[in-house]
């Protein structure tokens, strides 16, 4: 194979806002095809984005190791195999799991292992997107951490978000009440219309505290958290007895360049009786058929309702990311590099 | 009956630290002897000291109703029913519960019905003190929340006062090792050679968060704060992976006029899985004689260390609840009253 690969490589760590100055696009020669046995050659197809890769740039101990400066960035992907050494994904195969931000990446034997065949039929922006880790993110972060029951009054913040929609909607087909936050007018009426929460506020308009006081006069059973900052100090205010925060992510302080203080009012954790817990969607990998498959009933059923946000061209990667971060983003953000052979 | 009653009533909400400016000692004639069907009117013997009661003053909806402005200041107690028209409670029994700041006073049958009697031969202080709720609620506490096993790393936060040091000495049983933070060399000492913990840290002398990197290398598994503030956010940087932070006090703001700043550090609640929880003792008191079980024998084969501080003087009662807040107390904060008839 000739031709060039292109890859865009973390050049230094940001303080603040990420955006494309961060990163270099360079571009080399094609990987070898000359594979060892157990690699396989993947070209690039599509790729996700997610906020919680700001935390992955920054040089601290994680969940996951810190991408070091110099290397491509790392990022949810679909790819295809297109040269192979490894009986268990022959060529053609399409693959899932982590990627890089790169059009053509080898996979040693480990890392082969570690990504997982897309099911036959289902496209890659279903894969990242409805059926991808965002989705599982929702279905285990609600259902086991947030342990829900009939009846219970939910709040979801970034509820327009990938995560939080899905979220928002298992709550509904549980039985739940649900309130969701989001920002603008258009992502607070698709989650009325097309999600059918209950409620739905809009933080660039409305006083969330306010509203919370309003929509929750009983309180708050279950929060499910993507943002942090204020709108955790204003949930914390209404949350009911016995309650629960699901700690999902806290895009709202991701790109601040020095942490923000907490909520003033974490006392009430105590006397509320209050559980707050976070997660990582990583832990619950192996029970993923659980969610693919009360997810695949959903769906087909047509109870639940998504958006993606697909943009293209990859010199347009770093910019996508922050999409993100501003909330431009309608939906699953994703990228497209090409379609499968 | 004749002679008088002396009262503590609660004259103003405090803003800041509380102190007997707050309250007003009033005099008046002794309750009627005519005591309705079911009534008993009971005798303060020894009244018992919590940081909690800081939150009772507020004028905010709690776990407990607030005491109001004018009211007699709720306190725990043990009292003696000096008369009594109430069949269970005849006259002589020695009885347990939320009382009051009064020398005298008659409990309804409601309230009556929700005060217990000591059992036989526990003498007030102990029935305040190593059997009181101080150690209910580190049972429970860090029992039930905290989830601990053997081999888990143990922290404590105001680990010589009456709760943290029973977190510590049933984590020391549970077979945790067990580090514990606390004011000043005396107190330190104690912890080591008494109670037999692993680590003690001098919050008024060493960095929190410098001592636990050294002593905690593979982190907390969990977290027992009875502080809140810095000392909660220095604990929360060295947490281990599904470690459990269990909230039962933030004396370091009780006192705060506005409200402090929560930790900085929340995000870290989401990258290593943590869980914080808090809880109030009060829900566990159906499940008391599973405590007291395990207390007794813990008492009985010497296992237990602990210490009383014992006031007098019911013109020093404001006082006394204020060394709870300056660390002067030495074990658990009482003052006594009267001996039993």
């Amino acid at each position: 194979m000739a031709g060039t690969n292109r890859q865009w490589l973390l050049k230094e760590r940001p303080v603040g806002m990420i955006g494309p100055q961060h990163f270099e696009l360079v571009e080399s020669g094609m990987p070898t095809p000359d594979l060892a046995s157990g690699q396989v050659l993947i070209k690039t197809l599509m790729l996700g984005f997610d906020p919680a890769m700001r935390g992955w740039v920054m040089d601290e101990p994680s969940y996951l190791p810190p991408v070091p400066v110099g290397d491509p960035m790392r990022a949810s992907g679909v790819g295809q195999v297109v040269e192979s050494s490894n009986p268990a994904l022959p060529r053609g195969t399409l693959v899932q799991g982590l990627l890089n931000w790169q059009e053509y990446s080898i996979a040693d034997p480990a890392t082969a292992r570690a990504l997982a065949a897309l099911p036959a039929g289902v496209p890659p922006n279903l894969a990242l997107g409805i059926f991808g880790s965002t989705s599982l993110t929702a279905y285990f972060g609600f259902l086991d951490i947030g342990k829900p029951n009939p009846g219970d009054t939910v709040l979801v913040s970034g509820a327009a978000g990938a995560t939080g929609s899905v979220v928002a909607q298992i709550a509904r087909l549980k039985g739940c009440r649900v309130v969701g936050i989001a920002g603008g007018q258009e992502k607070c009426q698709w989650l009325r219309e097309a999600c059918k929460l209950d409620a739905v506020i809009d933080y660039k308009r409305d006083a969330i505290d306010q509203q919370l006081g309003l929509l929750c006069p009983d309180g708050i059973d279950i929060f499910f958290d993507n943002v942090g900052g204020d709108t955790l100090e204003a949930a914390i205010n209404h949350m009911a007895d016995f309650g629960r925060i699901v700690l999902c992510g806290a895009i709202a302080g991701y790109n601040d360049a020095t942490p923000r203080p907490g909520p003033h009012n974490l006392m009430q954790l105590i006397t509320r009786r209050i559980r707050m817990q976070g997660f990582i969607v990583i832990d619950y990998l192996a029970r993923a058929p659980e969610a693919i498959a009360d997810l695949t009933q959903w769906v087909g059923a047509g109870q639940l309702a998504w958006r993606e946000d697909i943009q293209q061209g990859f010199e347009n990667i770093p910019a996508t990311l922050q999409r993100l971060y501003d909330g431009r983003n309608c939906g699953k953000q994703m990228l497209k590099l090409a379609d499968p052979e």
